[in-house]
Order: structure tokens, then C-alpha cells, then sequence
């Protein structure tokens, strides 16, 4: 005699049915058990290295529930113009590892829990897709590679983040790339999108500049392309991609906490992770400060999960 | 003896003042006194076939809102840029009747209520212009057009609303096009604009081009331009136009239900719907899916006026 | 033969369905067919003469669309605790008459508009049922009555409105029982519910006493109740009613121009309203200050339309 | 050899970190696994049977996110007035269920799943605890119990609910209490807070009365206090609790469908849901009409998850 | 020969015009230059000890913009409960000497920096009067006083904030009373208003009551008033008062990181000050956790605002 | 023996930290001390001139508070895409001169306010640079210019603003060029960036041509360029500069009154600036009609702070 089953046969989920998780895939927040998922999402909600408006520690659960309306099963998801199915389970299997935890008032010690944490899951074997947080993670993301191969960072924003320090404070959301800068393991940086006065100062922009950080300023960008933009790198390269959501510009990202006029429309944004995916090895992402209070029509949170999909799309199809 | 004349003489009547009616023209819920308009705006305020946010039964009432902005008199609309004057009384006569009635928690009645509303319309020969309320009405109210000459419809969407059904409904927010492409008297169906994964699945992708949807899909369009994208219709031909404000990117209408990053600037979607206009002969059209809880700055509802304005405009200058 | 009805018969008309007028009751802005109606709504759409928050100009459509949660047919409303039916149209017949039109960068050519309009709809024989417009329009509205038998005013409100002028203005938000109070057909004034520091200054508070305003401040309304606080008028007193919705706590209406803390609430307002309906002759009414940009939820406009139902009910009940 | 432990030891899971679960509780969507919780929290978000505003369907996902803040451990929760800890492990185990599914545009195929859900977890003996959606699944959620034994039915709410149908629709949110009180299993039902106009119509009124509903309108209850609002029910009683939240006022509950004045305060709210859990026995529980787009400061979702927490604290405390 | 006087004679300057210092008072931010005032209001934009929302870093510019509407002159505030004219000249000299400065990403010492930014206002003879930020900001703020006579702490709060450390985290804003218990010179702590489940741990609480914290739970607080809640304290002694937004109901005080339903109303609140004032001599003060993108009516910090001004007027009066 | 300085070294003073001033700018409202700037930024918070939405009397304030978050010390600012460092006290000395007094409910007054105000500052040989207010205000600004060499406006708009009058009213926000055009001292009107229908009757239209107004409409500018779009002047042409902030797109500037779609990019808007600034002589310049209660992000605020610091920039470096 069977027992009966008490789930739902059949069951549509719609967007705004059930328990959240990133695009509705598998929760999987004890990471003893990550093994054998090629990509985790990891959420890191620390906004205390911001130096204007906060909020982005709500970023993490904002993209999650986003991401919802771009949920998907088992038969991946359909693009009409290139007539392809990308996302299905043969291509990749990706789990929602929950968040790194926050050590509140203690900006350094929630960074070094973000470490910990992305050593976890590549120990695992899956390639990290992390969400801020503010972008003071990144320096804390990108030292968990340290014993991996080097890494070339491709960071996408209108800031240069390359401040050494203010203060005496060397871990605000300014500087993860000045703090990368100086990992044994990162071979270089690409900055595309910076823009405007006070992107950066003369000092950082000299310190910059004799690092070697390869530079493509938003009009440059937009005048060349995808494909010029990155020419400078090898195919094949791995990357590691960091995306600060105020690279784009403030008409479709307005919850964010250092907004920068002028900056990326989604295809452009979208041109740019595509061309990423087909030429070089990603290794791991972050999307960072999306900020929900600022966000009242949830749009912003909207082109993250968007672009994250995309971008996973992209990278894992025929991979 | 003369009786004193208790109206104001000379009112501004200022966007600010008065009862609403959509652009500030005759208010007609009288549907039997239509006759003698040529343009009869009507509210669909269905929303209970969405799959994601709702809201969209205020669409009505918000986009009325907005268009007393555009509110003009008698002596129509100047547009310097070609000298003309559009909207006088001599090229068109619009009348506001009001909404369709909404049978709660049954959108199947709802919707055959469209159908009977938009019948009264042309019943009384005018053009209905319609406003939603979700894009499930579309299947209503073309359905409303069966003892008339043949139809084309153009349909502008970031999707193709092309699904058979899901779990057993067919009259979903996403099958518009489906259901209008079973009618005897729509000849084919023209879509503008859907963009990105997940606007349509294969199999309903397939289904849209064995019955010949012909397709233009945004980067496309952006490309071409308007008259190549309708270089496929005869000139006359007769249309019904669908214009979903998800087509339009959701810098311009986050108030909506389902966004789609990426989509029509305005000048895109005024050009497309004048090139309509001066082509085709225009038997109906609707505006779907703004959605005014999600709507902060009320730029949405402006967005879908103006361009309801912009296109009776086109339509009815030298009509 | 008979012509086909194109009407839709046995509507539900649900809240968000047509066009709005109060209540859901005819509009009527030809002031000349106003004839036979006991009471006619009026918007004074005037902000232009406040002292700090403006948007009061959106005031009356604001709280018409409010109204139509409220609307309803000939059998009126049932109130369960007194078993009883108000608004019938035996009780009452309501008709919205829209808005007095407003000169736009001119208050006081404004507000004489809207001494006229008052004037049509008393010329008319019906009741003024005012909706602001920021509170200067009381001075314009009262001052509609000089040909009729004088009048009491009830004034409720967090502040004195009593400031005689201010560089030169007397025509300010903050003056209209000032001015109330010079008018020779006004025989006093009852003002209920002003509080807290800086509700009027030691001048204007003097100038009060002087002409012998009835005042009742916040706290002893509460301890001592409605029916106290009006003891000190003759029932049957001709009275015009002014409620500026800062009278009530900010919990309940935020959404208005000169916010005072510690406010009446729905249940003091609705008590002292029923006192006046039962024991006086009601005149005239206005509800002024309510700002909907400031009023994210709607709630003040909810209650004002609330408690202008309550006070109709209460006033028509019997009468 | 020990293999590395990936998971961080000693987390604070601060509100905003993690994915979300009611209160932080263990997540259970697979409802076969459900056995041994005492309590299994179940979304219902269907908002399709609303009658004015909509978006409960996003309700239950708010609650969640809210509860966050009051996420508690297998310590349970101190309360220091009483000195007394409750939800501790010993006390209760609460697993989160998950939601029922919706299919969209069909409401009555949606309350069959709700009904066939809460049956889930009746049969894994857990006591549903269900986050609604609008209020016409009760009408659901109570059929479930028709192979149990007979329910009580506490209806806390600013309405009757007992519309018996309009334009043929007897399954609108205004009608669980009527389509309960038809059924077998319902042995009755105590309706507490409704209040004013229109609450109910004449006709309902005396249908309530007719099938013995008991009724405290809201001011009685403010009167006379939570005990004597319920002392016509024997101790012991089975009884189902639907807890409506337009009940409460809306300076607390802004973000709901059908805003009514004049509500109930937090502490009237816990005392009432205080005296139930100590006099009867509580089988199963709903939490209907939280509509997060009119909640801008999330008010209305922690009052929701707040109440829901002290209610489940009072159940089980000592059970 | 006269030089023309370039200043606008006999000015409004209405609430909304000028640069914003608090209540329109003298700004002076040097502080070699505060000699000679009475109350230096400063600003402590610390928001990165907060365990839930943040945000709080624009408390002290929102309050300062709300109390704007209540600036004044050097006539003062009339009061015509009393016929009282408070914050005039003679009474007060109020000055906004700016904000304590900020190390992002270092709550430690940014809240060294407020210790300092205290004593500067100490030491030239001024009653600090301090805007947070989250209340992490009082053990900093406290923590000047040490070279004062002893003070007890008059602490309003839904919580106890007596956390010892959690994680190792010792300055969070949990914990601002047990730190000053901690310090020699703060002879005692009230708490007043404190609710609710979750308001402290068993273990904080114990510790609380070792200490010998006078507790006034918020029920017993409204039942016995204020005078009875203060009647421990003799008269004259030396008061610091920390004010906690969120000891207020959210009703009123939505913009607020940690809400706790049932709240203080404004009365309660003002009589506690005024009953304070009248009894105690207040060196200090402080009013924390008010976080503007929560307050979407700006209610919140006008509540701030009134307060703190009632506040200010009850203590300087007579003075 | 020295004193001890109470000030904080080595301030960060980070966006949100201090009283605010237009970019961090040195505050001076004693016009008396202006001499020695070579900027003075003066608000003008007139918004009773508008036609539709209000709010922009709010717009000073909120401009500043978003220049907040550009502030900058003596060192200036640098710009990395032309190596070049901006705005150094040695370019440019920039004051915040407060703000023009504004007497309420006198929209006439205000504006005589407005030409003193704006006198003062060229008296005191500064550059006004205006933040409005509605766009009433230029024609007083501009006014101010009269015993000035004569000066073209550039005039930067959606609309031409050129009405003469209507109902009488000639000083509305849609008249300031027509009121300029009739100055002795106004040599020459150029409109860029007008657009769609409505932004101009047939009658102003003609009297525009008729005065000789150089018009650029919006399409057409974006097609040639700034270059071209102001070949028609000079070289070293005096000129003030006025910018209407709905010249923009609603995409970044939702937060006005009279909104219209499809207006310039920030690049586009900054490019035309730079021409200016680069190739005329600038004595003046506003940015009017940016309302925060319509830009809930703050995107129109941070717009106008950002185009005003690049204006700015442009103009003063190696001036």
C-alpha cells in the first residue's frame, strides 16, 4: 500500500509563489553539500564601508526576490533570437548558498567572513556568483583566490575604487580594487565605464595608472564596443568580474548608493558580459551595491538578477 | 428678464481642476449617446490575469489622471516642429466612456464584459481606444471585432503573448496573441519589440511562426526604424493596435507588471505609431499593463497619454 | 422595433471601475442644472497661499478617488450598530459639481473665484460641500454667505488660523478665521483642537480672545468629549463647518501641509461631526489641507472621504 | 582524517542575512516531510477575489521577510514583563511550509489548492498557520478542516464577510464568513471589530444574524476588553482564528485592500489573540489582506509577523 | 557717506527657505566660537551598529530639516495653554554646531570621534543636545561626561539596550546602557517604555536588574503617567535623557531601524520630557535612530523635531 | 600658554556629515560680505507660478543636499578622462548666499524678492548661479541684469515658455521668456531642446519667430550636436544661461512639474554646457523646476548638483 503524496502535482510557482532563492533554484545553505553544483550565489550584506547612502545589505534579498519573476526549471530558458535554450540542467546547475554571515559594526571582520566564505564554496568546486553588499566585498571576494591561478579582474563601474586610504581606513567601498591591486595572485585589472569628475583623484589615478589598471571610460566604451573594450586581454583568460550596479546609469538603477549620471544602458551592460563569457574563463562574479530603499519600483534589483542570468547564461552554454 | 448664468465665463481649467476625463474631453458612460464621436476611450480595469504584479485595474483611472496634463479644448494641439495643429474639433471628435464592468474574482466574465463594451463602441461607430487593465483583454476586445472586415493586429510588447496555456488557462495575461491568432477575422499579427530571454518559450515560438507572427524583435527595430519594420503591410491596411507599456524600457515605465530591461525609448514608440497612423486605416487600438502602485513619479501613466495623444494625433489629422 | 440597449445592464461598478466623481454620485458641472439637489461638491484646488508644504491643489481629486471605495447607489449606506440606512436617495440627493476654477500664480483672484462658485451653488439652493485647497479658501468660501442669514463657523483644526497679516498678506493659509472673523455676517467662531507650541502667536491669540472665539484646545476635547465641547452653542444654530484635516494625528494624515502632532483621531472626529449634524443647522462644510504627495498610502484621503460620508449621513439622517 | 567543516561556526544570522523563512524557522516545501512540527506556516497569495486594492499576493513573502527581524533560535524568546521565555524549542517546533500554489486568472482553482494544502498539513498533524492573500481564502482554508471535528470560528476584521454573492461571485473577499457558516463542520462564528458604514449591508446584517453570529463592533470591544468579548465561548473550544489585518487601524496597517478607519490598536490585537490562546484550543489560524505596495515603511508586515509571533508564543507556551 | 545695505529688510523666511540649521538657529561650526551659548545641538551620522535597517547616518539632516517648519526668532515660541511665550532670548540660546565627523567603515572610531565632539561642547560651558544616528552614539556621548559630577540616564526606549557583546562585539546599538553602566560617573540608569517580547535577553535582563536598572514597562508607563514613572529620582538630580525614536509608536514613527508595535504617543512622550524638565537638571540629551528613507512623510523627524523644541522650551523656561 | 583648539582635525566630512551649503561651499547669507566671490549660489523658492505639479520651492534645499555628495575642498576636483583637475580655489571661489526671500500667496512680490536678491550679488561683483523654483523666476533674475551690458539667454527647455499671458496672468512659469524678450537689455533668445506637441501655442510660436528667437528642437539637436546648435552666436557673447530641468529626460529628471518625454540624455545636456562654457561669456545662470516630492530617489536632485558642478568647471577653469 503507498502512501499518499501531499505535494501539489503540477505546481505553476508563479514569480510571487513560495519560499525565495535565487531564480527559484535549489536552496543549499549548508555548504558541506555544495559538491557538484557548477555555480552558488552568495550573498554578502555588508554596507558599513559605504561612504554615502546604505541600504545595499538588503541588496542580497532585493536580487533574490527579483530574480524570482526569472525563475526557471529544468528545461533552461529560451532565447528567441538566437533560437537557443541556455540554462537548462545538462549546461549548469546552480544552488542558492545563502549569505556570508555580518559581524555587525565590525566592517573588517564581516570582510574576513566574506573570505571564508568564498573559499568555502570554490573548496567545493562551484564557481562563486556573489551579491552585495557594498563593493568594499570585493577585496575580501577577491582574496579568497589566493591559492587559486592568477586572476585578471575586469571591473565594471563609474568610480575607479582604487583609493589606498582616507583617514587611516584602507577597507571602504572605494578601495577594493587598490586593495586587489596588491594580491600576489591578481595579474591586472580592467576598469570599463568610470566617467565624470571625481571618479577618482589625481593621486589614486596616478597610483592607477602605475599599477597598469587598463582603463576604458564610459564614452570610449560606448563609441568602441564590447569587443575593442577587452581586446587588450587574451582569450581565455581568467577573470574575475566585478560589477558595481552604478556603472549603470541612474534611469535603470536608481537604488544605489553613490549614483553616477551617464552611465551603461542594459545592452551595453548586457554586450560586455557576452563578450566576457564567449573569451575568457570566469572564475567567479559579484554584482554589487544595489540598494532596495532607494529603489521604490524595484527596477534596479531587476537588471541585477537580469544581467546575473544573462550572464550565467552565456558563460555556461555549451560549456 | 434673463436668468443669471451661474458658470464661471472664461475658465483656465487649469491640468489641476476639474472632474477627469481622458484629456479632458466629454465624459460619455452613456454608451447609447456615443453616436456622432469617432474616438470613444474606454477602461478595461481588468488585472486578475497577471502572473506577476498587479495593480493594473487603476491603468484606467491614472492614465486619465496624466492626460489632463494634455487636456485641450476645441482648437486641438499645436506641434511647432511641423506647424501644424492636431486634435482640433474639425479633425476629431473624442468622448470618454468610461470603464467596461469588472465581475470580481471571474475574469473570464470580465473579459466577455470587454467584449460586449467594445461591441457598443463600434456599434455606434466609433474607433474604440482602449485602456487596460492587463494584456488578457486584448483577446477580448479584438474578439469584439468578429462581424467587422478582417484585422491585422500590430502588436508592441517586450513579449510575445504567445502561450497556449498554462495549467488549463488559456486566457492568461501571456496569451493575447495566441487567442487573437485563432480568430477567423484577424488576418496575422505583426510583433514589435519582445527582447530577451524568457519573452517567449520555444514551443510557443514555434507555434507564433507556424502561424506567421512576423517578428521584429527591439535591437532589430532599433536598427531599421520604423517604416522598415512595417515595409511588410500593405498600405490601408486595416490594424488593431496593442501597444503593451512593457515595450517602452522601464526608465520611462517602471509602472508596470512584468519589466523587461532594454526596451523602446519614447521617440521609438511615437515613430512606430506614426508610421502606423500615416500607412494603415486604424480601426482600435489599446494600451495595456500600466500598473500605478509601482508608478512613484507617474512618468507611466504620462508615458502611455502622450503617446495615446501622439497617435490620435497622427491618426486623425487629415483623417 | 426597439433599439438595442448598448448599456451594460446590472453593473457592479467596483471601486476602480469609471469615471470618478464623489461618492460615485452624478457630476454636474454645468452650475446651472444644479437645481433639486441638496448638496453639491465643490473643489477649491488653491495651494498657492501656504506656508510650507504645498500639493493641496491635488487635494480634490484625491479624495474623490478616495471616495468611490465609498460609493454607492439610491438605497444608501447600513450602519450595523444603529441598524440603520443612511444616504438613501430619499435621505439626500449629492451631486458633484467639480472644482471652482483656479487662476494659476494669482491666490487672490483665486480665491474670489471661489466666493463666486460658493454663490452658484447657494443660488442653486443647495448645500456646499467644500473640498480644498490649502485653508485660505475658507476666507473666499465663507465670505459666499453674505446674503444669507448670518452663521456660526466651527473650526476645526490643529491651528488658530487667526493671523491678521504677515509682510503685507492676509490672505495666507493661515489667516481665514481672521478674516472670518471681520465678516458681518459671521456671528462667531468655535475652534476645536489646536495644540502644541506655535499653533498661534501671543498677537494673534489676543486678537482671538478679543473677538471671542470658542476655543476648545486638543486635551480638553478629548477629556470632556463632543457634546461638551459644542454645549455652549444654541441647537439649531446656523453653522458652516471647516475641518483642516491637520486637526487629526498625523498617524492617520500624513499627507498634509503643516503637520502638528498628538491629533484627533477617526473616532473624536466622527463624534464631534455627528454633534454638529444632530443638534445644528448645517450651512456649509469644507475639508482643506490634504496633500496627496504626502500620502504614500492614500490614508488621508480615506479619511477625509470617509468622515465627509459620516457627516452627510449624519446631517441628511431624518432631515 | 576529518574533513573540513565549509559552514561557519557561531553565526549571528543578523534580520537581514539569509534567506528568508518565517521567523528564521527551518524551510519544509516538500510537505511529506512535514511530520513531527507542531505548527506548519503556509502562504496562500491569492489576490484575484479583491474588491478595490490588490497585491496581498505578495503578501506572504513580506510577512516572511519581516519576521526575519524577529528571527529566534532554539532558545525561543524572552518576554520580561512576565520573565518568562516562549517558542523555545521545547515549547514548539514551527516549520515554514511554504505557499499553496496559485493558477492565475482562475480564483476558485487557486482556493482549491489552498483547501487541498491546508489538508496537507492537517495530515502531517501539523496546526496550519496560513499568511493570506486576500480574504477569500478562508473560505478555503476552513473547508479543509470538513473531516475534523467541528471549528469555532474567530473573525477578527473591520468587515462582516458575509456577502452571500454579487453578480453571481460567491467567492469574492467579502465572503469567507457566509460560505463558512454554510459549512457542516462550522459550529458557529464570532466576528470582532467590524465598525461603520458599510461594513456590511442590511441584507447581509440580517443573514449574520439569522445564522447567530456573534458581533462586538469595535468600540464595544474597545469598551468592554478582550475577556468579555469572548466570554460566550466555553473554555476548550475548538476554534479557528481569521484574522482580517484592516481590522487594525491603518496608521499601524496602511498596506492592506480595504482601509477602514478607526481600528483596532496593537495591544487590543495581542490582548484579543492573548485570551483565545489561553481559553481555547486553536487548530488553525490565517492572517489575510497584508498588501505590501501600500506599505511603504513595512509596518504592516511587522505587525503581521509580530502578532503572529506573540500569538504562537501564547498557544504553546507551556502546551 | 552710507554703504548701501545689500539684505533683504524684514524677511519671512518662510520654513522652506534658507539654509537648514536647526529651528533656524545660529549655526557654529567652529567650535572655539560656542562660548556663550546655552544648548549646542550636534549631529553624531553613525548608522553602522545597527542590527537591522540602517540609514540613521541622515538622522541628524532630516531632523534639522523638519524642525525648520518650527523655527523661530528671538521672540520665542507662545504656548496659549499656558500663555506662555517658551525659547524666547532671554530664555535660550540655542546655537547647531554641526556634526561630530565620521571615519566610514570604523564604528570604533567614529564613536571615539563623538566622545571627543561632546566634551568640545562641554567644555565651552554648552548642554550637549545630540542627533543620531543609531544609538551606538550614547555610550560615546556618555562617555564625555567623565570628568563631570555624576549623572543618571533617563533612557526612552522600546528596548533595554543592554547588551554585554554578542560575537564579540561590545559597541553595537544594543548596548548603549550597559556600557555607560559600566562607567563611574553614570550613578544610575532609568528605562522607560521598553515592550514587548524580544525587547532583551533573559541573560541581559538579569544583568540589567544586577545593575539595579529602574524599569518602567511601557503598559504601567501609560497606566501610572509620568510623574509616578519618575518618582524614584529626587528632585534636582543631575539628568543625561536618551531618546530612542522607536520607544514611539510607529504610527508616528515609521522612519525608525528596529520598530517595535506599541508604541509612546506624542503626549506620552511630551509629558515625560516636560516632567523631566520641571524636575531634573538636564545636562545632556540625545535623540537617536531616526532613519529618513523609512519616513516617507517626513513624520518621523518632525516628531524629532517637536520634541525635541517641547523639550528645549520646558527645560530653558524660567531657567 | 595656548588655548586648546575644540576642533576635530582632519576631518573626513563625508557626503552625509555637516550643515549643508551648496557642494560644501563656504555659507554666506550676509550679502554685505559676498565681495571676493566669484560665485554666489542663491535659491529662489518661488513654486506658486506653476501650472500643474508643485513642490519646487523645495528644490534649493534638495539641490544642496544632493551637491552634498560632490563636495570639495581648495583642492578641487579631478577629472582623469582630460588629466585635469577642476574647480581649485585657485579657478573659482563659489559662496552659498542663501536664499531669496519669498512672501506666500504673493507670487508678484516673491519675484520682485527674486530681481533684489539677484542685484545684491552682482553688486557684490559675483556670478549668480540660481537653483529655482518654478521657471517664473527667470523673468525676475533676468531682470536683475537691467543696468548690466546686454546679455543673450540660452535658454535650455522642453517647452518655449514664451506666453504672453492668460487670464491676465503674465507671470506664470510658462511666460519667463516672453517677459525676457521684452527687456531692453536682452539682446537675444536661443531655445534648445523643445519638443512634442503642446510645448508651444501657434500664437507664442509666431511671436517667438516673430522676436527672433533662435530655436533648436530637441531631435535636431541631438542630431547636430552642441557645436552646432550654437553657431549662431559669437564667440565671447555674453550670455545667461537658463535651464529648465524638464529638458531632460523623465528617465533622470522624474522630479519635476510639467514633465515631457523624450527629453536630453546627461551627457547631452553636459555637452552643451561645456560649448558654453567654453565659448560664451556666462553672467548667469538657474537650474529651475527640479520638485523632490516627485523624484523619490533622488536622481532630478543629484542631476542638477552634478550638470551645475560641471557648468561650473568648465566656466571657471583657466578663467
Amino acid at each position: 500500500m503507498t502512501i499518499k503524496d501531499r505535494n501539489m502535482a503540477d505546481r505553476m510557482d508563479l514569480p510571487f509563489v513560495g519560499l525565495v532563492s535565487f531564480a527559484g533554484q535549489a536552496a543549499c545553505e549548508d555548504w558541506n553539500q555544495l559538491d557538484g553544483a557548477d555555480v552558488a550565489i552568495l550573498g554578502v550584506p555588508i554596507d558599513t564601508a559605504s561612504s554615502y547612502r546604505v541600504g545595499t545589505r538588503f541588496g542580497p534579498r532585493a536580487i533574490r526576490e527579483a530574480s524570482m519573476f526569472h525563475s526557471f526549471g529544468t528545461d533552461g530558458v529560451f532565447d528567441f533570437e538566437d533560437e537557443t535554450t541556455y540554462l537548462s540542467a545538462e549546461d549548469v546547475r546552480i544552488v542558492d548558498a545563502g549569505d556570508s554571515d555580518v559581524i555587525y559594526a565590525d566592517t573588517k571582520r564581516s570582510l574576513a567572513n566574506a573570505t571564508t566564505a568564498v573559499r568555502a564554496l570554490l573548496d567545493a568546486g562551484t564557481m562563486p556568483f556573489i551579491l552585495g553588499g557594498d563593493h568594499s566585498i570585493t577585496m575580501a571576494t577577491v582574496a579568497a583566490y589566493s591559492d587559486e591561478q592568477p586572476i585578471h579582474i575586469i571591473h565594471i563601474d563609474a568610480h575607479f575604487d582604487f583609493i589606498d586610504e582616507r583617514n587611516g581606513i584602507s577597507w571602504g567601498h572605494g578601495s577594493p580594487m587598490r586593495r586587489s591591486s596588491e594580491m600576489a595572485h591578481v595579474s591586472g585589472i580592467t576598469t570599463l565605464a568610470p566617467r565624470n569628475m571625481a571618479s577618482v583623484s589625481r593621486k589614486d589615478y596616478q597610483a592607477a595608472k602605475a599599477y597598469g589598471t587598463h582603463v576604458v571610460p564610459l564614452r570610449r566604451l560606448r563609441d568602441q564596443g564590447a569587443t575593442a573594450s577587452l581586446a587588450h586581454l587574451p582569450s581565455g583568460q581568467r577573470v574575475y568580474v566585478s560589477i558595481d550596479i552604478d556603472a549603470f546609469d541612474p534611469s535603470i538603477a536608481p537604488g544605489t548608493a553613490t549614483i553616477s549620471h551617464g552611465g551603461l544602458s542594459y545592452y551595453e551592460g548586457k554586450d560586455i558580459l557576452r563578450e566576457i563569457a564567449q573569451r575568457f574563463h570566469v572564475v567567479g562574479a559579484d554584482f554589487v551595491e544595489v540598494s532596495p530603499p532607494y529603489d521604490p519600483s524595484g527596477v534596479t534589483s531587476l537588471l541585477a538578477a537580469r544581467l546575473a542570468l544573462d550572464f550565467l547564461g552565456a558563460i555556461y552554454h555549451g560549456g
